[in-house]
């Protein structure tokens, strides 16, 4: 075996040998039938049962702290009280939040929507009255952000990403050149699937798109991931909300997030965050179809957490859960293809996927090739819109989910496939 | 004082002592600085705390039946517990089910959304694609489903219903005469406001609608007080399903329902019936917002009720409690206007409301009496599209919220301002 995995510098011989001995290796892997998944960023039932004590956890009092009968209709925008844990954690004023229902997904798509058909300004503002819409899609990225553009007919404009996020400079060309781009889809801290978290230069420089954009521009700011670290000291993002205040530009952004991956996956609260005059547009067309979110659930989260030390604490809960999975896949990684060409990745200080670059044209087939071992991984080009991976190399790893040992079973398949695949290619190059 | 109140017989000078008299009490009523409110159909606080153990009714059991963990993402349409006991409620199949979230009008928006923009069928089924899409809507009727049309652009058609229902030979004839008419809004069981139960004939005809409608036209049939009776013995009302199935038009039809007004208005569970095909071009759309409704929140309502046995003996509960609002309301129009022309009402067996017809042009002018007494009552109008009531004369009184005391007062209140501006539009007739 190669050590370390440098077939482009292998000789043909070399290659052969070791395509036969990998063969091998596969062929009896295949005898395993296993069955693992890698694909989906699913909190692991030891982060769920984190929260249990939220279930009855009201004791009985359905009130609010400001006297609010949890149980009844009313209230559109959520708790005041509710308001102010997500303002803290978005980074941004109580006054600018809206509290949603279990998805910030839906306050996404709510979003789109709203700003197409009926406009967040004046009816004048509507994209879809003028000639065509675009988004801006920093990539890999996102699938379901790209679901929702395809959904409603925007064109998706891919930009490439750094370590600092979205290359700015291009960004701001783009912004500039094209008033049809209307928005620009961003995981800022954590990002999916890469786990960069945004530079402050960066944070600082989408803020004030908003000064040269279309007017009824927006930066959709999915702040999944604002408190899920994995390392105690990893990076933070800064406060773009913060950014847009002084650049008077709070009416091109919109800030999302949830507690789905920190309470409940399936049962948390979404909250964003805008300018008064976007939530009141946003509010006027949300109350078309919605009786408000569910009170009671905010008043368990509120009760539950008490503050942001109390946050603080469970995410270290969810860090200590979450760390020997990331290193399971990243030792698996380091051990394999450190100085190799054949793989690179990132190694996020916290979110929920490890995003890895396969040598172009490799990304599809190393997926197959895990398919037929019995180990699911997230379908190839699902990270770029339209679903196509233009160099075909991107793969996103989901190591939440599973336990340790079905991780490091994985990543054994893994490393076995991107192996095989990679000699394979190099084989076909040389012939 | 006039009694019954027979003002159309009454000669001018009683008339006008009539006029003084009414006035005097109007002007006393003024000192008490009344506060009450009629408007809005929500459950008292003691309806709401029928359904105080739901929180904490898991015992630490966060998994389903079926051994699904309630907690994670996944379940796009609800356990198959859950439509199983919504398909009991809205007289269907379980397969025949999605369970949505808090609120049935979301399901209702997403589905007209869904059916304009996407269409159902295939996407030439969108309603969009054609010139001008209306609605049928029997009046008077509730406000959130007018309010969903005028929102998306639907032209709304009113269509009188009597105690049976809609008027279904006015009905057909629309439907058969105009293929821009895709849909038709029902409240079929103690309807919103009137009170009425449609009748089965009616019913059976409704189903038959799709024989002979555009091929995309679909029953909107919200279902909300399905088990809402105020009388042990209330009328029923029969399975549209079970005929849209005899008669092949599962298709044209769509129901809805939620558990708002049986646990917590806030906080309960809604859910919709459609055919198989209806049903998956709805969950391919839904796919694009949602990450599936609340299952934790499921499982509490199937744990508190048990079986069909547990909700009926709950919804009695709830009719102890309402019952003594509703004769409060019906007693003191009895003693007041029982023949006279002044007001007309419905005693409705269940639901939420009691509609009143008073003279015609004198709607607006009770509210704003009330109003300037401190009562409030729905918005004159509301009860039509685009807010008129081209009669000026419905009024929805909404008993479920306020105690008796306060009823009892808001009534006093109410029966002297139909009587002053009854009064004074007949003198201002003779003179």
């Amino acid at each position: 075996m190669l050590n370390p995995f440098h077939v482009d510098k292998a000789d043909q011989a070399t290659l052969s040998q070791l395509q036969v001995d990998l063969q091998s290796q596969f062929d009896q892997l295949k005898q395993d039938k296993l069955s693992l998944d890698l694909t989906r960023g699913k909190p692991s039932a030891d982060q769920l049962s984190l929260s249990n004590s939220m279930d009855g956890i009201l004791e009985g009092n359905y009130f609010s702290d400001s006297g609010t009968d949890s149980r009844n209709y009313g209230g559109l925008d959520g708790f005041p009280e509710t308001k102010a844990f997500a303002a803290n954690i978005l980074k941004t004023a109580p006054e600018d939040i809206l509290i949603g229902g279990n998805s910030s997904l839906t306050l996404m798509y709510h979003a789109v929507l709203f700003a197409n058909l009926f406009g967040l300004n004046e009816s004048q503002s509507a994209w879809n009255n003028e000639n065509g819409v675009k988004f801006l899609c920093p990539v890999p990225g996102y699938d379901r952000h790209f679901s929702i553009c395809q959904e409603l007919g925007i064109e998706m404009v891919p930009v490439p990403m750094d370590e600092n996020g979205p290359i700015m400079d291009k960004v701001e060309a783009l912004v500039k050149a094209d008033s049809s781009i209307k928005g620009i889809w961003c995981v800022p801290r954590f990002s999916n699937p890469t786990g960069i978290t945004y530079s402050t230069d960066t944070v600082e420089r989408i803020a004030k798109l908003g000064t040269y954009s279309a007017s009824n521009f927006c930066v959709f700011w999915d702040n999944a991931y604002a408190v899920h670290y994995c390392e105690p000291n990893a990076k933070d993002v800064s406060s773009l909300m913060d950014f847009a205040k002084e650049y008077g530009t709070e009416d091109n952004v919109m800030l999302f997030g949830s507690t789905s991956k920190i309470t409940f996956a399936g049962s948390g609260l979404s909250y964003m965050a805008s300018s008064s005059k976007n939530l009141a547009a946003f509010k006027k067309h949300l109350g078309m179809l919605s009786i408000g979110p569910d009170k009671i659930n905010q008043l368990r989260h509120l009760k539950f957490f008490g503050n942001r030390a109390g946050l603080d604490q469970h995410m270290q809960k969810h860090a200590d859960l979450l760390k020997p999975r990331f290193d399971a896949v990243l030792s698996a990684l380091d051990e394999n293809f450190t100085s190799s060409s054949a793989l690179t990745w990132t190694k996020p200080e916290g979110g929920y996927f490890i995003s890895v670059d396969a040598q172009p044209g490799l990304a599809r087939k190393i997926i197959e090739l895990a398919a037929s071992l019995g180990v699911k991984l997230t379908p190839a080009g699902a990270t770029f819109p339209y679903g196509k991976d233009p160099e075909d190399k991107n793969i996103r790893l989901a190591p939440s989910f599973p336990t340790i040992e079905e991780i490091t079973k994985a990543m054994e398949v893994f490393v076995l496939c991107v192996k095989l695949a990679t000699v394979e290619q190099q084989l076909s190059k040389a012939s």
